[in-house]
Order: structure tokens, then C-alpha cells, then sequence
């Protein structure tokens, strides 16, 4: 099924030779000879392999010796520290719109800011020229496009799609099943009306994706706030302890895969268990899996939803953030909820326009999106990499990082003392924006934590932002 | 400023002159060389204009006698009932969502089912073409359009474009105080959030879009009905007494101009008590103004927001109906709640995509967006002056209808004691979709009326529907 390139196929094995330490720094790679009789390749393919290590400088060749692994240095921080178990915050009201708006409005107020907030890829790591010239063929093609009434759950191909797409995720859809919505903000919505009203208290990730925690308090209700690892994402023990506290938990919001802004990724057996909790204690499940795709691993992660039985999650996703940041196409399976959350997508915004959702189809139905999932992998995972060298080799000690497997962005935990705030504070005045750790969280325990976007291509400009983050925290740790 | 042809302007003329009755059927037009003399324009322009006139079906030519107003039948149906200044209906929670999706799921069952249920213009009113090529050209102008953000409040350009349309509608905006939206459907459930939250009272007109029965049944809100006129629409007498009962009411929902489904429109001087009344009682006042720019007037209908000193009139339109149903744009002006507004939209949908607005702005930028209009407004009017005439001629006695003036639609109240549940579950098993009155209230009170799509061009099929309902009604008024 992977059809990559037979070369790139095998600098990706050894690449995770590499990485995984089989391989180590200053070890010689299997000669060119070896390489092509163990995996049964020509010269061209095992040459083509090892230069393409070389250039991604995982391996230098040395004259007349071949290729050694670089001694490059492995990541040297400490992970993040992870949370003790320990009972949650008090359930509040989430009065924290301000906080977040006006990080939003300032970080846009100078164009010449360059961005290290979002969590976001720069346009070049899109399949924008094939999109947009399906976008043009759809108009051609179909002279009433804009004339007719949009579809009422969503372009079918589109559905038929997204459907298929959830295979890999390991469940299995209908498209009648699926729901198309403006992004995954629109999906989140609706799942949390669907489910609760305001003043319900919703269990959620600490940290968590801001965009939840503006929504949450868009619709008047509660966030109760269970601690995550870094590794490992919610803490089941804290939901479990939570619960003991408060009988009056609503849904849980949880992202299992590529947590935003952590990158953890719950191990299936802690899936399995959070979707059981849930089910035992009839409270939903609203599953946000909009960056799973993005994912650096053999085997696709499974979803939370893989492990539904009774209709209990409400899944949400979206392709926008992998597929073209300008389509804002998110999607949701509202499980026993669906009649529900199809009531409120028609009374909120009526169904999407067609072109995009047209256009998108036509675009999944070929090769070329797996094509540009592998790259987008790659490019990620060599961004997140370079970056994390680099905070790794100029930010002062103390600092700890988990390198996530995938995503948009680096969760980085700053020298203890040096708050977030300030850091924004300085490094906007000084001409660069990075996401302070106080708009991930209701409460002030995020302060000492800065979320760094990895999607844009390395440029001289990017090491200077990244140069300025670094004196910044040096100041501030001083 | 009208850049109509000079003999379709000097044809509207005599059209109006018909139609008001100056010119009763049977009379002589003015000759050819008096309408060169009085309106000083050459033969042919005169003969063109006659010619119209001709085709339109209002004159015919008589050989050697020139034309004659044609003895087509002055609609012989009396005007819709009056309601009563009485109280309103007591406030309550919506519980129509059932009724009217069920409504809406059976007309869409079997394709082939004749719709007159819409209020929507088919997709030959509309500049398709023109829109479609602009937004073609923006794809392949602006490479990276699917690549990046979308802009914060909507494109500017468009935004731009629709503070000058407001100009029109008698009010100033600047295009920042405009917020782009996925339709008026979007910008109506910003406006009640901004507003009001679960349990509150809002006063509506009865009859009302049913969008908006769903929006309210949405939010948990409770709807307190307000008798409208079909000639001049919401009823200040009603709306004043209410406000003695209930002391409660959070908010008015109006459509001062072309209300959906009655087609009234308030005279200026309700406007003006009503933007004073909700001013001095502190009620925000939300106005729905989708239809306007379809009014067949010589001057533009002023919007009630006209008369807005304080920032107390929320404006919410769209330009989906008007220029093309396949495009769910919308934009709310958010008066003093605009901020809340814009936080909500940012929470509930993120801003909406930008081709689509481009294509939009770069037509509007034209004059094409002046003669769409025109155009779209002679063939609105035409077929509902037509379809009155087939409701006139074919339907039994006692069925009433006011003709609007402007819209896609005609309210028709059946004979004493036929339903329009029957009819609508009767026509529907004859292949024919039309809008049950029930749809429009949440009480019962609609039950004797039925709203006609007019969007429709002429044609046999059509013809037949309107023939299939007609035979319907006289059996159930047997």
C-alpha cells in the first residue's frame, strides 16, 4: 500500500533506525552492497537512500569508508515533568475570553510579527496548486454550482471519503453517519450542545486546546480541568478521582491522539479505558482527533472511537489543518447524538457550501493524498526535530521538552521562575510571537509552559525568531 | 442613477400605471407618438417599450388601433384577515423542531416532488456565470487562497462592499463594524446569544420563519408570538400590550421589510415607534433584513437600524437569496453587542472561508450587481402577479391573499375550515411540496394558511402543480 518511493521507503527505515538508537552516532551504516542484497534493491535505490540520509543530515559520507551516522546530538533535555495525581481544579466558569483575545489581537496587530503561536503549517506544505485547480474544474464543470442548495449533511463524495478515512482509525462509519461542519470548532459545538447546557461541568485536558476552553465559555458552562502527561495524555487516575468529587460531570472533551498543545498520544489500553469510564458512568465521550494524520508512526493511530459500543463518543475532526489551512472543512459522527447534533448544525449555519467540499473529495479520491500526507509527515517531523535541537542547544538549562510524534508545535517547559507572560511580553516587543502556556488553561498552572509552532520551513528568519525566544528566556531566567 | 434600458424604464412605468389602475383594462395605451412626445424618446425606444409590455401579457395589440390594456383579471381575491390587537400568545418553549423537520425530511424524500414550499429563486435568476468566472480568476490569481488563514471579520473587500449597501438601506456603517457570517441563519443565532440565553422570553412576529423557531428551540429560549398585519407587519398595539403581561422580554426578532412568510412591510413610522420602543424599554431589537433588496419600489426600503441612535438594533442580512442560493453568506452589524458578537463567531465557527467572499466582493464591485437586481426583481414580480392570478382564477372561494411587494413567496389563507396539514399531506402524495402554515407558528394558529413558492419561472410543469393544489383545496373546502 505505501507507495513512496522505494528509496525514500528505505531512508525512512533506517531513518527510525537512527532516531529509535539502533543505529548510533558515529556508527557506520550497512555499505551500499548490504543494504542492496538485505533488501533485495539495485545500486540506484540503496545510493538514492543513503543520499537522501545524508541530506536530511541523519548520515555524512566519509571517503573511501561510506556513510556513519552523525554525531548529531541527541535530544538533550529532560522530559516534561509530569503531574502528580492528584484531585483536579475546582470546576469553574471559564472567564478567560479576554486573556486569550487579546494574545490573539496583539500577536496580529504588527505584520511584520513573525509567528512562533500557531499551530499551524506555512502554505507551502499543502497541495494548494491541486486543490485549487479541482476547485476551478468543479465551477467549470457544474454551471449552477452557485445557484443550487448546498447538500443537507454535507457533499456525499466528501462523506463517502471521511468515511473511508475512519477506517484507518479503526472504526466504521456510514457516510450518512457524517456530518460536515465549518472546522472542527463548529463540530466541538455542536457535540457539547448536543450533550449539555450551560453551567454543566465538562471534564477537560490541563492544558488544552484554547479554541475549547473560548468555546466552553461561549456556552456558559464549567471546565473541570484533569491533569496530562506529556507522554501519555489524560490521566484516567485524575478522571477517576474527579468523579468522586463531582457527580455532576456532563462529557468529557478529550484529544487521545497528538494532544494540542502536549503532543501525547494515550496508549489504546488507557483509550479503551476512558471510553469504558464513560460508558459505566453514562457520561459522553466528545473525541476532537483533528491531528492524528499528522502522526509519525508505521501504524495510523487508532481512535478513541475504534472502541465505542454504544454510540457514547461523539467524534470530531477536521481536514483543514492537514489538508489546506484556507478550507476550514471540519466533520463529526454524533454516535446516539446524531439526530440531535444534525437539528443543531441546521439551525446554526445550515449545511456548507459545496465548492470546497467538492474539491477536497475529488482531491482524496486520488493517490495524491497519501502522497501529501507522507510529505507533510516528514516535513513535520524534521521541522519539530531541527527545532527541538535548537531550543535544546540555545535555551537555558532547566528547560524540559517531549518530542512529540507528530503535530504542529512543541510544548516546552521553561526554566523554573520564567513565566510565559513575560516571555510573550518580551519576545512580541522584540518582534516575535509565541503562544504564552496562560491561554491553555483556566487556571494559572501553565504559566512556566510556551507552545512553539514547528510548521513553518526552516529560513534564516525562523533561527533569528527562535535566536530572540532564547535570549529572551535566558534574561528571564537570570 | 437607474441604468435600466430607457424602454424598460419607460415599460415599468406604464406596468405600475396598470397595476395601480390608471390605466384600466380595456383602455387605449397612449399612442406610440404621444409616448415619443410626452417622454421624449425616439420611436423606437416607444415601441420597444410597448412591445414589453406586449410580451409581459399586459397590453395587446389591436391591428390598426394600437394597444390595449389587456382585461386580465385585477386580482379578485380580498385581502388576508386582519388579526385582532389582542394579547399574544402566552410564552413558550418551542417544541416544533419534529413537526417542521419532519415537514422538510418527507418534502425532500422523493425527488421528484414538485416544490413550492421554498421561498428561493431557482438557479436561472441568478449570475452564476459571472460569479463562477470570478472565482476562478481568484484561484488562479491567488495561489496559496487554500493555503492561508481565513481574514479575521470577513474579507475586507466584502465587507466594504456591504457598508455601502447599508448606505441604501438609509444607515452608515464602517466595514469593520461588519462581521461576515455562514449565512442570516448564523448571524440571527449570534445575535439571540449576544443577547439572551436559555429560558428568555423573545418576542416574534406570528406568522415567522420557521429558521427561526429552530434557532429559538436551539437555545432553550421561549418565543412570545406578536400578531403581525400582512399589510404593515409587526403590530405595535400587540408588542405594548405584551410588555404589560410579560416583563421579562429579552429581545424583539423582526423583519420590518418583506417579513417571511407574510411579505408586509412596516411603514416608516412603525419602524420609527419600534426602534424607540425597544430603545426605551431597554430590549435589544434583532432585524432580520434578507429580503429587502428584492422590493419592487422606486426607492430602496429604509431598514429599521436607520432610526438605531444608541446601537440597540442588531442588523442581520444576507446575500445568499438575493445573488445566489448556493452561496451561504451572511453579516450581522452587532450595534453596541458587536464585540460579544465577534467573540461568539470566533468560538462558534471561526471565520468563514474566503473564496467564495471574493467572488462575491469582485462582482458586487461591478454594475452587474445593479442589473442582477433589476433583473431579479421584474421576474420576482412577475411570477408572483402570475401566480396570485392562478391562485385568483382556480382556487375556491374564500381564499385570501395579499399581494407583497417584493419576495419569493405568496401567504394565502385557505377557505374557512381547510388545513394546511391536509393539504400539504394530500398534495404530497400528488407529487406537490408546499409549506404548511403550521411551520410558521409554534401555536396552531397557522393552520388555515399556506406559503406558495413564487422563485419558480413559468413553465408547464409548474402550471400543473399550482393545478394539482388547486384541486386538492377545493376538495378539502368540500
Amino acid at each position: 500500500m505505501d507507495s513512496a518511493p522505494l528509496y525514500q521507503q528505505l531512508a525512512d527505515h533506517y531513518r527510525q533506525a537512527i532516531h529509535a538508537g539502533s543505529l548510533a552516532p558515529g556508527r557506520r551504516m550497512p555499505s551500499v552492497r548490504a543494504l542492496m542484497s538485505t533488501h533485495d534493491v539495485s545500486l540506484s535505490t540503496a545510493l538514492q537512500a543513503c543520499r537522501q540520509l545524508e541530506s536530511d543530515g541523519l548520515v555524512e559520507a566519509r571517503p573511501r569508508s561510506g556513510y556513519f551516522v552523525q554525531a548529531t546530538t541527541p535530544l538533550r533535555l529532560a522530559p516534561i515533568t509530569e503531574p502528580a495525581a492528584t484531585l483536579p481544579d475546582p470546576a469553574q466558569y471559564i472567564g478567560m475570553h479576554q486573556r486569550i483575545s487579546s494574545v490573539l489581537a496583539r500577536s496580529q496587530q504588527d505584520p511584520s510579527v513573525f509567528s512562533l503561536g500557531g499551530a499551524r503549517g506555512a502554505p507551502s506544505l499543502y497541495p494548494l496548486a491541486a486543490l485549487q485547480q479541482a476547485a476551478s474544474r468543479i465551477l467549470r464543470r457544474d454551471a449552477t454550482l452557485y445557484g443550487e442548495a448546498a447538500a443537507p449533511r454535507g457533499h456525499p463524495a466528501l462523506r463517502a471519503a471521511l468515511a473511508r478515512l475512519a477506517l484507518r482509525s479503526r472504526f466504521t462509519l456510514s457516510p450518512d453517519e457524517v456530518l460536515i461542519t465549518h472546522g472542527c470548532t463548529e463540530a466541538l459545538q455542536l457535540a457539547l450542545r448536543a450533550v449539555a447546557g450551560p453551567g454543566d461541568v465538562i471534564a477537560v485536558e490541563s492544558p488544552t486546546y484554547y479554541g475549547l476552553l473560548q468555546i466552553l465559555e461561549s456556552l456558559g458552562m464549567r471546565a473541570l480541568e484533569i491533569p496530562c502527561s506529556a507522554q501519555t495524555g489524560l490521566s484516567m487516575e485524575a478522571l477517576e478521582l474527579a468523579v468522586r468529587t463531582y457527580d455532576n460531570i456532563r462529557a468529557v472533551v478529550a484529544m487521545p491522539n497528538l494532544q494540542n498543545p502536549l503532543g501525547s498520544v494515550m496508549p489504546d489500553a488507557h483509550k479503551i479505558r476512558l471510553v469504558q469510564w464513560c460508558e459505566d458512568h453514562g457520561v459522553p465521550l466528545i473525541e476532537d482527533d483533528c491531528l492524528s494524520a499528522t502522526a509519525d508512526l508505521d501504524t495510523p493511530l487508532a481512535a478513541a472511537k475504534a472502541w465505542d459500543r454504544s454510540g457514547n463518543v461523539i467524534y470530531c475532526s477536521s481536514v483543514h489543518k492537514v489538508l489546506a489551512p484556507g478550507v476550514r472543512l471540519g466533520w463529526i459522527a454524533g454516535g446516539k447524538w446524531h439526530a440531535r447534533v444534525e437539528m443543531l448544525k441546521f439551525a446554526l449555519s445550515r449545511p456548507n457550501e459545496m465548492l470546497s467540499q467538492a474539491a477536497v473529495a475529488e482531491f482524496m479520491a486520488t493517490g495524491g493524498y497519501e502522497r501529501h500526507l507522507r510529505r507533510l509527515r516528514l516535513a513535520l517531523r524534521q521541522q519539530r526535530e531541527w527545532t527541538a535541537q535548537v531550543i535544546a542547544a540555545t535555551f537555558p538549562a532547566g528547560t524540559r521538552l517531549t518530542l512529540p510524534r507528530g503535530g504542529f508545535h512543541l510544548w516546552v517547559e521553561l526554566p523554573e521562575g520564567v513565566s510565559s507572560e513575560a516571555l510573550f511580553e518580551q519576545a512580541l516587543r522584540e518582534g516575535v510571537y509565541v503562544a504564552p502556556g496562560l491561554m491553555f488553561s483556566n487556571s494559572p498552572r501553565c504559566d512556566g509552559f510556551v507552545r512553539i509552532n514547528c510548521g513553518t520551513p526552516h529560513s534564516a528568519q525562523l533561527e533569528r525568531a527562535l535566536g530572540t525566544v532564547a535570549a529572551v528566556v535566558h534574561r528571564l531566567a537570570a
